[in-house]
């Protein structure tokens, strides 16, 4: 039987991510593109096409297509594949990206939520194989905070598309500054990058560094202030992860993004506010927390393994698994 | 072919309820018990074992036992059937609970968290069937505000068992006053008719009444204090809501328990809250909050259907559906 491949696709605010992916290889082509917001959502969709197009016409020897995932920033409307109001793509609100894609395209695609793609990359080839968990809880502490749910192995979209706002829990109720989506006292604007950035410009003043990788070197040379954001980001997260730990009550929750490269100063805050806060936590905690072989019935919380691809491996893996196109469909195409 | 039957159990701090049930008559034999937790824990498995068992022993005709479902209050550690220090079943900690009834009953048992066949119930026979849905989030003001999860139309468990603890969702991060599961800032400690209890000595002092009834007829009746800790409620309600909307995006949310015949105080507020709050909320929220027929892909948050039977009608549910017993269990049973 011939090797099968998918074709993911990774669509975000700055660049466009097209692979073509086969499991055991990992990516075997690659093309990267700007995303040509400025020209319009149209020739954004274009570019996207013909960049599948030209990795569906390639002859890969013997593997066949079995099919094409597609990410997005969301929120995402599923099944029907509309934007509503996407923070990062402007100007795209109630875009039907599916039917675009599929109608510029000429096939079915498979279409998801990007956070969900990294939840589902972290459980299918990250994190949660070292440790064989079907049940996975992803958050991505970068420019916002992304989330993505992996329930029973599939990821879990909720009824409109839109499950996975973890990074819109209210951690803090009485906040006043509001938050993008509208809320006031979300984690995101605790434990993003810029959230990072806003409490540097709060509490340091003149002396705040540019980006949130300074601010950490600075906590880490002793400045207190600066520590003290990793803090509140900490504790902003064992909050939400209680809401979590206790609804849902999953075996492992991955901590993905730029501030988790600071994971030394704000976990031991966020390990130990969860255990005041949480007696499922308390419960479960393993012995040791992040350990080499999984110790069942426990609920981790780790640092995510894939990097920045993760998305990207997911929409991938979504193809492969999910979306079967006939192998007809190369050929035909390589007829046209 | 014969008609299915099931017992089902609802093993409460007060009282024990054993019932037989089939679908489409409901319960057709009752028992109730006192739950003789002075007599020791042993005593209370005998006494619900003797009960099922005589149940077993009746003649009803053409139908046949399928299952035994027992519902029990939390935590319990799952699928061990151990439970964890539960509040309500003092002095019960690291008891084997399924051990103990399996044992002493000879048959095998479907055992689950009152709370969870609560949830159950009112997706198979309550709120869920009205408006078709397969995905179902219970909360339930009572004493303590107990929660369960019915995803793709069974109950999640968790990897513990412990799922289903939104009652202890952080709902104010800055509280002091400790929650009975040692956190801070519970939901509990705002929406249970215990905390009802606790706001209105806070703030009306000696015009307090000694019941949440008598709060909800006092606030009906003008009395801003009184008004106001219903405000308080619905608020941490939307605050927990929030974060199980915009994580689990969920097509129902059902609110039940005693604090609930106060909904024309409460939900008000939360509805307003919620709308400020969570912005998948607001992009799901129904034309008419409680229709007769539902619109597909909206958000719900009703008031329960079921009332105080729902735990027991959850239990005889799972032993129906989850746990079969040969038809020969009865036949032999009949010999002993």
């Amino acid at each position: 039987m011939s090797e099968k491949f998918s074709i993911g696709v990774d669509l975000g605010g700055t660049n466009l991510r097209i692979a073509a992916y086969s499991a055991g290889v990992s990516f075997f082509e690659t093309i990267v593109l700007p995303t040509r917001l400025s020209a319009g959502r149209d020739e954004v969709v274009k570019d996207l096409c013909e960049a599948v197009s030209a990795l569906m016409a390639r002859d890969y020897g013997d593997r066949t297509l079995r099919g094409i995932g597609i990410g997005t920033p969301g929120p995402l409307e599923l099944p029907a594949g509309i934007l509503r109001n996407p923070p990062n793509l402007q100007g795209w609100d109630g875009f039907n990206l599916k039917a675009a894609i599929t109608t510029t395209l000429g096939h079915e695609i498979a279409l998801e939520n990007d956070a969900n793609l990294a939840a589902f990359a972290e459980q299918r080839l990250g994190a949660g194989t070292k440790y064989g968990v079907a049940d996975l809880c992803m958050i991505t502490l970068g420019t916002g905070v992304g989330n993505g749910l992996v329930l029973n192995g599939r990821i879990w979209d909720g009824a409109n598309g839109m499950a996975g706002e973890a990074g819109h829990m209210v951690v803090k109720a009485d906040e006043t500054l509001a938050c993008g989506c509208g809320g006031r006292g979300c984690l995101e604007q605790y434990a993003s990058a810029t959230a990072v950035m806003r409490m540097a410009r709060e509490r340091l003043g003149d002396a705040s560094p540019s980006t949130a990788h300074e601010v950490a070197l600075l906590a880490r040379a002793g400045n207190e202030q600066a520590r003290s954001i990793f803090d509140t980001a900490g504790q902003a997260l064992a909050i939400a992860l209680t809401g979590l730990i206790n609804t849902l009550n999953l075996p492992m929750y991955v901590l993905g993004g730029g501030v988790c490269d600071a994971w030394d100063l704000l976990s031991p805050t966020m390990f130990r506010e969860l255990e005041c806060r949480s007696y499922v936590y308390r419960l479960t905690k393993p012995e040791v927390l992040e350990p080499t072989c999984l110790e069942a019935r426990k609920t981790y919380i780790l640092k995510a393994e894939l990097g920045p691809t993760a998305g990207l491996l997911g929409a991938c893996v979504l193809g492969l698994e999910t979306h079967p196109v006939a192998a007809t469909v190369r050929e035909s195409l390589a007829h046209q």
